[in-house]
């Protein structure tokens, strides 16, 4: 088998700086963590929120603490520090290779999506964001790693795409009829979802906008680790 | 303008874990660093070692730290852990936006290359890996962000490679000559240069090899930063 991970980031338009931060660690006994999390607001102060909820999140996880317990740290952490004032939400996906399952947790009234070949399954129970109370709880969700899984997972950008207009996003509807077609990748899937939100706010993106997609698929090459990264430069601050 | 990277990763031959450990990370002031390490020895034990000095890195730089006193900090730390008995390599490639240059910071015998366009130059001063001493001082070459660079880093196992049978790697020859083609992207580099080396080692590799390229290209596309993973995973320890 193989996992093939994709993000596809823009920022709110006419804003330098992403509220929404995105980084991947290697799990010490295995595998990898993809930590995605969206600070309150837009611009530099909600980049300095997510970055330090994904900071504290991954440097947890590579002590090996679990990820359940990384959430809870990071929501305390962030409630001491401003009382309730900021708030954050953070989606963790991990390949946990020592249990074989992928943990999907979850701090985020945005739903994800799970997959199977052509079943697609909404979790969209309610979740809390980090930082709201002393006492937030983050929705685990664990499955076995198989071929033929797609999860996706975004920020609030996505589900607000369109609505300014009064033609909101159906990230459902979208994400069946890009399925439709034969087994995309899942660069190819999380392209399309951004596209289409990107489309709906007339390209002026109203938030910053982040989908991460993840697919297990059968093994159809090498066993070469790849990564590669395409980052945008408007003009350099100097 | 935008900057593309690019990662190739293999493990020794019939080693489960890589003694290589590569993580990328945003800067807080903007731009992001790619951190490269690999710990002395193969499997389990460098994992933790190359792990340990990554973490402490990317958790400096996160603080905004400048590059070269992470690797200093770093260093100080394996040193005083180990008393000088495990060492590590360790490369920092960094996007700095708020200087508008690249920041190349090495602690690694094994030298790296800036190309510009087909003109290609070995960076190949002397350099001590980390944990060695308590002295140790990284070397830092640090270049304007410009359309046309493509910077080479790598682990020791590429300049190893082939050595077993008597015929090794010529990194710069394999380089120019992939370089001939046209415009080659960054995963096309790091790909040619990691299958030449296990190649060379009849396709078991003689130790863990990592390939990171990245490259300046004029802006070809939209403005969305991307990211791809893919893991290949042989059956699961559980």
């Amino acid at each position: 088998m193989e996992v093939q991970i994709a993000v596809a980031k823009v920022n709110k338009y006419a804003v330098s700086e992403s509220g929404d931060t995105l980084e991947v660690v290697e799990r010490p006994n295995g595998g990898l963590s993809v930590v995605l999390a969206d600070g309150q607001s837009s611009g530099r102060g909600a980049k300095a929120i997510s970055q330090m909820v994904v900071r504290k999140v991954i440097g947890l996880l590579a002590e090996g603490v679990r990820d359940g317990a990384t959430a809870r740290a990071a929501s305390d952490a962030l409630f001491t520090d401003k009382q309730g004032k900021v708030i954050s939400t953070l989606n963790i996906a991990s390949l946990d290779l020592s249990s074989g399952t992928i943990v999907l947790t979850r701090n985020n009234p945005a739903p994800m999506y799970i997959c199977r070949g052509e079943q697609i399954d909404l979790v969209g129970e309610e979740s809390i964001p980090l930082g709201t109370s002393r006492n937030v709880r983050p929705l685990i969700t664990e499955i076995a790693i198989e071929p033929g899984l797609t999860i996706i997972i975004y920020t609030d950008g996505l589900v607000h795409a369109g609505k300014r207009r009064g033609i909101p996003m159906d990230v459902g509807a979208t994400l069946s009829s890009i399925l439709d077609d034969q087994d995309p990748s899942p660069q190819t899937l999380a392209d399309a979802l951004l596209a289409q939100a990107v489309s709906l706010d007339e390209n002026r993106p109203a938030d910053d906008i982040s989908v991460l997609v993840l697919k297990v698929a059968a093994r159809t090459g090498d066993n070469v680790r790849r990564m590669t990264v395409r980052l945008p430069i408007d003009g350099i601050s100097r």
